[in-house]
């Protein structure tokens, strides 16, 4: 039997120019639905877990495309609340080589800013569920959904559901501070971290940087995670470290710290369809084989490989399934068809 | 030389799906530029006019793309203001046979809400202007909106401009009696007026009306027209008549009164591409005829042409010539190659 | 609580050449997946209904396409068997004007002719089902496929669920006599029958024709279908009557009797998009009325209103809501936007 | 054994704006190859014959693309030269409803205007041919084509081959006095005449009409033919007469005349894709049966129905099965599926 | 004089998802016809040889499609026989990066399948003909294709043709010893052999590999094509060696033994658009030169090069010309536009 | 206030095969407008200047298509003239890794060829211009552009605007003898220019020549330009250094050179989405940053990063701003997006 994940989040409407053609180029844009959070709940359900989207669409024809979108993928929408004004849009125009993408949102004033957290039948989102992953993003949205986050984290913990977040930090979105004084009240409940929090002042400087020039220093993140570890009482504080070479061009590896290791997995250089999701499919893929019982340091290079095979696909999610992933894993990168 | 015209109102993002489908099948969306004044705007600029478009875009590359759109159909962009959060944006679908178009907004919060009318130079906006052209719809976006189009009138009136309003009262955006308030404080300074501002009790209750059920009734009209006029000293009152046989078939015609004689125009048969920016076609085929000076009656030819033509072509704007405009009111509607 | 209600077919791989091309001219097809069973599934779905589609499909990535296409709608595929060697497929080219629409049927050895109906758990599939739909395509898929229909139509009979059946002779599949015999068999069972069984010489010689042509003949069907309900007691006899004026134009109307009243819906007259599926979104809308509690002759013009609602959209279903086929019932064919 | 047919004129590279966008929106063209008598080809071709067909073309890739154009429709490219600097263009925006096609040409300096008569080895060309079939459009391209014509011609007559000429006077490419002096030294050689030589003082008024408007006067048609036959000794007089309801919308029949016959066809009512090349899907038609001994009521009525059912298709050339042009000489235009 | 070549294969109907979409994004399919026989025909045909291709297509519109398509680029369709069931298709989503590309087959029970070697007339298909080409794939299709293959390999000997084969063994399609027993029986007539036919046992283990990895041992495919050409009396054995960098990227060499000296052409490194083919194109640019005379070390440089080309292209087909291949063959590989 | 410039050349019709593939496959254009000069003067527009493009376009859609293109990205088209026959055309058919990109030129009979330089205001259109860029490719057209070229840099110099010339000698458009005397009478009064003019016989033959493979000799580039500059007194001698590695990859620096210093520019490696335009996305840069003052050594890292950009751009077009082309100059080719 497989088993019940529950993902939350916004539920995005991502318009992309044709190509790598430039917004004033566009007369037309791709269409997709996507988010951090409901990426990840497709991958989990291409795994095969039983794979629930809590979010909030409005009760329009969009917000019926954005529903269908997922469930497409076998995401189950049971959970998803209809109301409120509009579906957040993000517009992306994809680099390629020197010229870097670029992103305008125009996600103010969305259904799931305005979420009521008393709309939402906790007992029944979390009956038998095994897991529960949440993102920084959220809370960011505001009040309603800062109350929505804490209270879902409360919940599932007293239920007994593990429970994953990716901090996910966007300066663009609200400050430090706020981001920290809100997450650091329910951060204790979390088993698994994706980023950490930390000031520059405590050494903790590793923000979202670019490897491929500065260089890992792995002392630096292990005093970091164990730092935080201590304080929060996390199980697993995990990141990925990438090396941007090119638009097109990246190489990708990731860490995790259970407490007393700090284990780096392969690293995968690769060259890149899309790159948005790929993060949300490393963390989908270190979720669903801890989620499964695997050993951190396994369930770390399925992560990998699955954040490297997301930047095959065109769009937010990484359709695959385990034998792709684990193809990578072990060793074979050549891209050789099997006829 | 060109005479000066200018039309001030919303540039929207309109996002349709592909052919006929329905949203829920679009994996990718048409996009263009436009707004009912804009295409007004578009017309006038293909006439050869000297044609000027006022609005507020946010400094970003959506609002680029607006700018260009325009930009690209002869429209001059010099007063358009740029600054706050959004282009606002509609979804369309092109419904057909027995199914009607729908049209989803989400035009809430853009940047021309939020403009700030002390941002205008209206000196050099009405300089030497024929011209000016604006609609209900902006002081339906808001108090800002509102002050903006008050001053607008009063300073084109102050320069001895023409005015013309297109009244379009839309009841999902605002109450008629708060549009009644906000209108009848400046209708008195409109030259020419779309439509009519009269409550259903003194038997003004020609709302937009399917003519092909239940006919046209002349005499009201003509109560109507006279009524409205004496109350507010407008030279010209207008309106459309169409006449709904199914999403691809209609039949326009148009009315103008001058206070003396209600002229009806010639009526016609046709099927449609598109019907979006129809009645701006219109509206913009009467103001170019009579800003050059033409009799009304043949202003009122040229425009339900005009109107007519537009069903043919994709998108907001009425893309053509003055000689493919008069063939119509010529006579000609055989739609055979001219090799 | 949504009622459950169960369809059971073949879903096929639809390759259609873009626009009206030939064959010939065409170096893409669209793809969609459909099929006559399926197309009512969907609707249903769409209606709120808690719809499971019961198939055979194989187990690679065409197959996997073909269970996300239906499930993007909303039906429920936890019933679809996986396995066998192929999807079938069928080619189709859209006609226009004095050009017929052209198919060409690749569906032999699919997995659905393969189909072992000992793997089938008939006891979870019918549990509080109120209604099963199935045709006659499925027998004439071959012999694994008549014993599949009829220990299906036994379960469900033995259930208490609804059954109806449109019986669908191909005559490109299989003999005539051969679908009498299969099908006499179980038709007592049935409580609603699309079509009739019945020889020439019975006078039973209403096939499927061009009422544009010939007329329609109330008393023969009154006859035709009087004989064939007091042989089998069937509920209700159900027909479409179709008026062929070209390929982009056609009329429709239908026929219920139910064993006393022979009852003749609206009649409507519309341009045409997508042909195909039309009468499965006749018989689904009148399934839905009729599992609803609806009278019949209020059932019959829901579903006339909902086939000719579908031959405005692209593709085997009828993607609606049950607000836009009322529109029609209620006689507003205007196509008129709402804005 | 298929006869053999030899075609001669020029094949131009068509680009047309996507769907019916105007010039000033289109961002891409569909690129074909066509012209009146490779149309004429292509039918033949498909009907079975052994279709040759004589230009001459650059030699680059653009050439080449255009003998692969019209080799792929199994036409023999054999006796095409190569040379000279470049394909003929002509842009296409496709009309719809009260708005007509446009067609702008860009046809000057081609390959074929430069052709030099003692290239070609007509004795090779006419061998064994049965028919031999060009138009109006080849002399206007200038002196080598007036050569080209004359000689060809003058080879096909004295060996034997049937002769049509579609006269096809194009009052842009050169004066009616020039083509007049042109044709009528060699017309008497040709045994089918589509059109006719006749000033206006004679009582020749026939000009390509709108006989939407003017109707058909049968009397002046048999009158005009006689006079042309009994000057030149043509074997067929023929014309198709159009009329124009919309862009979309015509009504086609057709005459032909024998010297002592004049016979008019059925009449077709239908809706249009694309209009270039019906005259040519006519021409082909009739030649296909009068080359194969059909009575010429026979072919004419073969004839019209190609040209109607070329209405449906997209591009130059009418695709399509004898069996399809005799689906609609039996009366059936109701364009229903066969399934 | 052009030479006359022949090969035989089946022809196939390819559709390709879109860019490098996944199967289950997929909402069309790029529709090509092509095959590992038909795409050296094609090759062959744009090289100036007189190609025909022989193979069995249904005789229905899909059937009509694939004969243009290679009629298209110049090939011979005259001894194509028409009838039996189906086209059989291949499905193919492209790889890209670390992601391989999938190819799901749907070929079983093609017309080719159902050939019956009675209907050809062998006597007119290698009538001066100079070469014939065939592949292992063909016997592979079941009994009535090995009778073909030893039927069709034993005339063109006795007719003094040359002959080539592929042996291109598919372990999915029949098992090795099979496909031994098979080709063992006329390997002997067969005068250039691309492939080898080996044991492990007898130290032939040079499956296709992944030089990338294990590097390439010269020594040991001199001994396996030795021992092979020791057997069979085969004049020149042949192979490609790939080295599999990612999906994008792959390098290409390959060897040719004349019975005393074992030749290795120049190494290519290339990005690829499109892979499928390039065996083929290969195979193709060996055979040209050598049925032109070449020396077998020149043949083999330019049927790299050729392959190599191959990779730039969409589609099975390696469109282009001998020149273009040149350039690669004298070192030219920058790929700078010439102006 | 923003600085005039003024660039003068023609404006071409571009068709483009879609993607990579081969003009033999390709069933549409993709369709643009640019130009040598045009490219300059788009991006001088996206920079902010007052950007004036003088060109000769003929009066029909095709040339309103072209006007409303560069007006599109902000270009001033004031001082286009209309008439003449045609607008110039080039085919381009886009290369990818080994294969290079082909274009087939159909420019002759162009309406800018056939321009009356009588027709032109120089007084108006060198009122207040800061700057004047031409190119050799103008004088390339024939006489009247000859005289064009001649009259132009002679008022423009009387004026005291500065003046660009990029030499760019096409050999397949004249001979070299012929562009000497001609660009020699008016060079003496050029400020900046691109390229130079030498004979072998002199050391100057460093004709465009590929980089990769023969090395860039210093020493020889400083002869050159110094030889050149005290013949004419030019005060700036520019040009770029590519080195090909395939044809989506390249590199790319420059030089400058003022009478004393030769400076070479950064070099930076990139692949490539389009290489039309990057040279002239180099000079528009380089011109920019003179035209506002900038040190020369800045400018010519400015015209760079400019060209490198460029090739990450569909279109001949530079659509940028003049952040995204600081970023590189400042080290950031790292193609990382901005979120």
């Amino acid at each position: 039997m497989a088993k019940k994940v529950v993902t939350m989040g916004e539920l995005l409407l991502r318009l992309t120019t044709p190509g790598h053609s430039r917004f004033a180029q566009a007369r037309s844009f791709d269409a997709i639905y996507g988010g951090a959070e409901a990426n990840v709940a497709v991958f989990l359900a291409n795994m095969g877990m039983d794979s629930y989207f809590l979010t909030r669409l409005p009760d329009n024809e969009i917000g019926d495309s954005a529903v269908n979108f997922i469930r497409n993928y076998g995401v189950k929408t049971d959970y998803i609340l209809r109301g409120g004004d509009r579906v957040g849009i993000y517009f992306l125009e994809k680099g390629t080589s020197v010229r870097p993408s670029k992103v305008v949102y125009d996600r103010k004033n969305s259904s799931m800013c305005d979420i009521d957290v008393n709309d939402i039948d906790f007992e029944t989102v979390f009956k038998d569920a095994e897991w529960f992953h949440l993102s920084g993003i959220t809370p960011a949205l505001g009040g309603k959904c800062i109350l929505l986050v804490e209270k879902a984290v409360e919940y599932a913990k007293k239920k007994g559901v593990h429970i994953s977040m990716d901090l996910n930090y966007r300066a663009k979105m609200w400050s430090y501070d706020k981001f920290e004084s809100v997450v650091s009240k329910f951060i204790k409940d979390i088993d698994v971290c994706f980023g950490w929090l930390s000031s520059e002042e405590e050494g903790g400087t590793h923000k979202i940087a670019d490897f491929a020039k500065q260089g890992i220093d792995l002392k630096k993140f292990e005093n970091t995670f164990s730092n935080m570890q201590k304080r929060y009482r996390i199980k697993y504080m995990v990141t990925t470290l990438r090396e941007n070479y090119s638009a097109d061009n990246n190489a990708l590896s990731a860490l995790i710290y259970d407490g007393k290791e700090l284990y780096q997995s392969n690293k995968y250089n690769f060259t890149i369809k899309d790159r948005v999701g790929t993060g949300d499919a490393f963390a989908a893929g270190l979720i669903y084989k801890l989620a499964n019982g695997a050993d951190f340091r396994e369930a770390l290079e399925f992560g990998v490989a699955s954040g490297v095979f997301k930047h095959t696909i065109e769009g937010d999610f990484n359709i695959c399934t385990e034998d792709e992933i684990m193809t990578l894993v072990n060793g074979n990168t050549s891209g050789s068809v099997q006829r």
